[in-house]
């Protein structure tokens, strides 16, 4: 299966990163640049250095205030002839504050524009909390509960806007199965990825199949565990052993002649999960792109997938007004 | 609060079982009689014995196949001067096999029928598997995969069964955080009651919460954690502890004087989680009914709920067919 996956791989890519095919029809590379917490001041440089390395999908949302950042750097590859538009994956994120059709309208639009590419790749609904919109919100410290609107009302406004052209495939974040369940029964579009926490402290299982097995294609973001978490000082981060200095992650990394975070990206993309990594490093940023050119035994697979322990970081009900979206 | 709670006990009530109030208006006894796998033949006795007993909440469903014996034994009681109509609380559930609206109303009318007391208290929307229906299918060995049915047209239905006067309370049940939410954001009837797997080694605390801070009462099925699930050979309830057997649960039992079965019934009514144990055993029937006549310190319900470890028992992901609604 993966053999044939790997097969697609496009030739623009240098390092030949696999690409899966969406239920939209669309191709989507496996592996693909992250830019939350990619500082706005240096995020054109870091997305026209990623294209450069290698990187031809980009995994963007307004609430990582860096879109238009993002868009110059992209801009600025194809006009040197880099790339072109074509070759490009570029998501971005409907936050759930934006549930209402026209807001999610509106935020689509803006989003779109800020890249100044002409259209997106893939929208992404995401279930979580809200945190403040820049192009509505001046204060920048609240987080709002969600609003309650239907997802199926949301859910007809990302179909809009595949009609209408401004993005390509619609996809879910943060879903769990009782809602893919209920999506399934009334899409028109039918969702081509889900994106949740997914890293071996977190496998979820169960939630992986469900997808899989309904033609979503799943995308797996921290997949380095607590490491992201650990500069906002999240407790739970704090608490547990970094993954990258786990027995098992060090032994079969040093197996493979690779880094511990290549062995957890190709944990992912071996089993057709789509990563999005980030790094401001550009060595560290050729280094997960190089993450499809090895393969780990089923053995392996398994004993990182051991290292399960239903710890989720990302999660909205720790805060001071918490929003439950896991229970 | 729990106190207030306890003053609106009907008199009725020889052991004086508390009722909450749901959402709808109506009151609840916090302590309901379970009717899954009380066998046929013995349900009207049953149900006419667990009346004289002193319980007035019976917690059936179309699927356990005994709706109309156990309508015979409330009927007969009521022949008798045993009880009124009104001093009792009818509970059924739609199955997610009959979520289409007319399948839904169909089903409705057909379960009121069969208690033959002009009409149901409380009807729940299960998010299960299906299991074969028995008004329909002749086979009963089938279970095939949920009804592809938006939710919303299913709770639409529900609500078409308050306003025709069928049932007077609608509740859901095994639904997750997101799908609540999201039916909360269209709901014209709000729920009034959530009925989940819940025990402790099962605690749910985040699921609870989100559902009490809605104003959303829960009933707890399965309070004795794997005792339920051991005559159906279930494998992991036969590979942990009877919670009857725990060092915890034992000790608190003996310093209040009660059995451990009490105990694990207390630990949900202190907190307003409904109750709805089964038995077939008279003896037994009377302890359960009279789990609200003592009190746990608040350390002792800690110790309880420190028991958790998230193991789920109905879990129909495990079948052949997997369905992972709990994903």
């Amino acid at each position: 299966m993966f053999n044939s996956i790997r097969k697609l791989a496009t030739s623009a890519n240098k390092m030949a990163v696999p690409s899966i095919k969406l239920a939209s029809g669309h191709k989507m590379p496996l592996v693909g640049f992250g830019l939350w917490k990619v500082p706005r001041e240096s995020c054109a440089d870091t997305v026209y250095d990623a294209i450069k390395a290698g990187y031809r999908h980009f995994d963007g949302a307004w609430d990582y205030t860096n879109s238009a950042e993002a868009g110059q750097g992209v801009q600025k590859a194809i006009k040197e002839g880099l790339v072109k538009r074509e070759d490009l994956f570029i998501t971005s994120k409907l936050w759930c504050n934006y549930k209402k059709r026209e807001n999610a309208l509106q935020m689509a639009k803006l989003e779109n524009e800020a890249w100044g590419l002409g259209y997106l790749d893939l929208s992404f609904l995401f279930e979580e909390m809200r945190w403040p919109c820049f192009w509505t919100d001046k204060e920048q410290t609240k987080v709002t509960p969600l609003d309650p609107v239907p997802v199926s009302e949301t859910w007809g406004a990302l179909e809009e806007l595949v009609h209408n052209g401004t993005v390509k495939s619609i996809g879910i974040s943060n879903f769990s199965a009782q809602l893919i369940y209920d999506l399934l029964s009334y899409a028109k579009v039918p969702p081509s990825v889900l994106q949740i926490e997914h890293h071996p402290y977190l496998t979820q299982p169960d939630l992986v199949k469900l997808a899989q097995d309904n033609n979503i294609q799943v995308t797996g973001y921290s997949t380095f565990g607590p490491l992201s978490f650990l500069e906002m000082d999240h407790a739970g981060a704090k608490s547990v052993k970094p993954l990258f200095e786990t027995d098992v992650v060090k032994s079969i990394a040093e197996k493979h002649g690779k880094t511990p975070g290549q062995v957890l990206l190709r944990w992912c993309t071996q089993r057709n999960v789509i990563v999005i990594p980030k790094s401001n490093n550009v060595d560290r940023l050729k280094q997960n792109l190089d993450c499809c050119s090895f393969d780990l035994t089923e053995d392996e697979i398994k004993q990182i997938s051991g290292l399960n322990m239903g710890l989720r970081f990302n999660n909205p009900a720790t805060l001071s007004t918490p929003i439950r979206i896991f229970a």
